[in-house]
């Protein structure tokens, strides 16, 4: 543990030192260099990226040398264009994360490879038997070929979560994995857990109803990774209705594909994978699903096109259905993430969620001290928890998601697990609109991270604006333009918004009281900040 | 019966011969005096309106002076530049209908009035219990002063069904109804019969639920006349999506009075009077409904509007609710018909009712000799019922509605009565498309009233053309433009198309087969021209 502590401090000192010769000395040098009369561009200066000694050198990241489309690893020099590359080549992305420990991992790997085999002979068993009935019943079945792989990209995704993120800036299987989700042949089709829960009854007596309750299917990869569907149900400049409660709100595939992006570009690394991909519906859905319920709820429309609907949840009609064109059905995967039963989560009620009501107000909404009467209770009173809320707050109103009603940690973390981001097919509903309310949890408790602050600030600066790097991300997805110009500009103004939260925090209660030293938040012996200044 | 039997007979001579002088000698008169190198125009000519002696002497109509707007009658001469006016100043729609004997009204004087004065007793004994019961309950209620007016249009309109149509041309009672409609105090609000009789159950197992199933609301004026409000819930220009089956589109409020206007224009008159109006949703609907379960409803939207749902039939979700703005919500109100305790009706599928499945398909898809069979059926095979049904189906071919799945006849009427054309809603919802498969019966009987062709064919010509007199209907009314351009001029398109029907019928069977002489349909002893036809 003492030699961690070392080189997490040293890794820290090294951040904070680029970070002030960036912040700091930079800007000045500049000035000077501009007040004197020159006038060069300091865009692809390398300036901004100081050499760095020891074990906290940065690594440029992987991420930014491997194409999305065609796979192929481009060595050598950066593209000077690419403000992307650049953002991930910047020392504050390239911290390394010191070697993990068993108890650092979510799985081990003989854990994971046990249970996929296991899958994969549960699924021959039941595929024979299937046959069979079928063969009987004289019913015709799509055979599907499935490959056991011991190198598939979804087990290094599961094998590479820890308990800082769900994976590493430099994984080149997050690459491999987006590439198969949107390529690799779908082998079977299912309804998720959370619908097959509802057994098709519908509680019409609840008039609220906030979990997601939009189509979605579970789709099987040929390796057996296994992704969530969500099919687009709205054009891109569609509009959340001004009249829509946000507990209402339409679910929104390209905003999971977004909010991975944008979760990606904050360091956050807290949403699990998600690509962009036209499904279709007749050959990767109905005719490879060995569920009856969802064969039943497919049908040819008037226009010749295939579609399905969600079979009672809350709304059993075929308007609400979704249609291929004619069977091509453009969509959000999400990946997976490990079975609860060998990675078991915990679903925690988030301190800041609104009143899923007409009416009733939440009493943060009312009570302007409600973050000190937070910061007395456990597990708030210490470590990380408060922080990664704050954070998850800033992500969400960069988002424009209000529906944060519950968050998820993995148990084995513990609380001081990061949170992960589940879930964000609420956000990206109105560009115009800034809904601050969302931001309560930073106005209200002035903290925040200072890795969170710096990063932020630094996507705010022209060199690698917010925007311009989200646009470039976003371009690598099939389904491009995933957003709306409008959405993605808007992301620039609620940055700036969010600095001028903290920086009326910071006026009003001086910068060592808001901004938290969280780099060595890792090393479990240290102090929380957040103690540290209640003992002051 | 003689007496009556002569003067229809009269009647029908003098509308035969007006026609055809109208049809064949006026064309070729002006054929002539065009080639005869004349140049002058015909619109405004008298010879349109050949002055005919006797009973059966056209009157002009009251519908063309008086205006909706102000209710004021313009006596004297007729708007030259109005087609509405001049269409219903013709001959063919100024024909008579004979003096009514008892049987023939569907009321009586007394028995509408002693049913109308029970129902006003036991509104005011139940509003003496209601406010008790508010008063100890704490409950503020809008008190609404009602009035007991024996004059009341809506009484009017009551008192004039008959056997032939619903109200008579020029009875000014209709324009009073609409005016009242748009203008007149509402006192309470209810969820509807059909609704009630559901008590907000939800059966999902049903995919497929032809009966019309969405937001509306009955609402009582303070004279007592009752009406049924469906509220918007698209604009004018959206179209049913490609993917929709006819039996889960959306219903338009806008259809449903455009409906009205059309049977009217087509003289058929079996579609109660329908009115735009913009209903105050908290002050006309929340603040005078005693329905608990209603008022449950409602709530304010995110924008400050108020808003209500339907209180789970298949659906129960906000997203599905209709909003204000803030109060005011756009809708049609549709008179209603006589109570059935005094007046009741059958309700009858239709024999070319489509399948209510995503598969199906009934006979007469199929079948191209289908009418044969139902010609042999009572009571298609005699009387009107099936000349009838034709007509019906030619309304529902130019408004495109494809969800006519049973129609209305008054029982009293027996099976010679007129088929009422309710629920029109599902009508115009694509202007780019004609369902012929909805002229089925057409097509497959090859039979017309020659009444109905003539006034098919008089729409057809340019000086009263279908699409000019629509819209001038539809300026009427407060919620004008209440159908976009590409809608109005379908109308025109779709009646070139019946046309074409007809004439290849007649091409293929002659005249005598097809054109069906029914100007003498009311003179009860008169035998059937299809039987007569069936005898040949």
């Amino acid at each position: 543990m003492m030699r961690r502590d070392r080189f997490l401090l040293v890794a820290t000192l090294t951040a904070i030192f680029s970070a002030d010769l960036y912040f700091i000395l930079l800007p000045k040098l500049r000035s000077l260099r501009q007040t004197s009369g020159q006038t060069c561009t300091c865009a692809s200066s390398n300036l901004s990226l100081p050499i760095l000694e020891g074990i906290a050198t940065p690594q440029l990241s992987n991420w930014t040398y491997a194409s999305l489309q065609d796979g192929t690893t481009i060595s050598g020099n950066v593209d000077i264009g690419s403000k992307l590359e650049k953002l991930f080549a910047h020392p504050l992305y390239n911290i390394q994360t010191p070697a993990l420990g068993p108890e650092e991992k979510l799985l081990q790997v003989e854990q994971l490879i046990e249970y996929y085999k296991k899958k994969v002979s549960r699924w021959e068993r039941h595929m024979k038997l299937y046959n069979e009935a079928a063969a009987l019943a004289n019913v015709t079945v799509k055979e599907q070929e499935i490959i056991y792989d011991p190198d598939a990209s979804w087990l290094k995704f599961h094998l590479g979560i820890n308990r800082y993120a769900l994976y590493s800036r430099d994984d080149p299987a997050i690459l491999q994995l987006l590439k198969e989700m949107q390529n690799m042949t779908v082998v079977s089709a299912d309804y998720t857990q959370d619908e097959k829960a509802l057994k098709g009854a519908c509680d019409c007596t609840q008039v609220v109803k906030p979990s997601g309750h939009h189509l979605k299917l579970a789709l099987k990869l040929r390796n057996f990774a296994k992704v969530m569907f969500k099919p687009m149900r709205q054009q891109r400049d569609e509009e959340t209705p001004e009249d829509f409660f946000y507990f209402v709100d339409f679910q929104r595939h390209n905003a999971e594909i977004a909010a991975f992006h944008l979760d990606r570009i904050l360091d956050f690394r807290r949403v699990p994978p998600v690509a962009g991909r036209r499904v279709n519906a007749a050959g990767e859905v109905l005719q490879v699903t060995h569920n009856e319920d969802l064969r039943a709820v497919f049908f040819t429309s008037p226009a010749n096109n295939t579609c399905f609907f969600a079979k009672c949840l809350y709304v059993c009609k075929t308007e609400y259905a979704v249609c291929g064109n004619p069977d091509l059905l453009e969509g959000s995967l999400s990946a997976y993430l490990p079975g609860l039963s060998i990675a078991p989560r915990l679903s925690i009620p988030n301190p800041w969620k609104r009143s899923y009501t007409f009416t009733g107000h939440e009493e943060w909404e009312v009570n302007p001290f409600y973050c000190d009467a937070i910061k007395e209770l456990h597990p708030y009173n210490s470590g990380n928890r408060l922080l990664n809320i704050i954070d998850m707050s800033i992500f969400d109103f960069l988002i424009g998601n209000m529906d944060r009603h519950h968050f998820e940690i993995f148990t084995k973390f513990g609380d001081e697990g990061f949170l992960l981001h589940l879930d964000n097919a609420r956000g990206f509903g109105k560009h115009a609109r800034d809904e601050m309310s969302i931001l309560a949890p930073l106005s209200q408790c002035c903290l925040i991270k200072h890795s969170t602050l710096l990063r932020l600030q630094l996507l705010a600066r022209s060199e690698f604006r917010l925007s311009d790097v989200m646009k470039e991300s976003l371009k690598r997805d099939p389904l491009w333009p995933i957003l709306t110009e409008p959405h993605i500009l808007a992301l620039d103004r609620r940055l700036q918004k969010v600095l001028r939260v903290v920086q009326r925090c910071i006026r009003r209660l001086g910068e060592n009281e808001v901004i938290t030293k969280d780099f060595v938040k890792s090393t479990a012996g240290t102090q929380t900040a957040i103690r540290k200044k209640k003992a002051r």
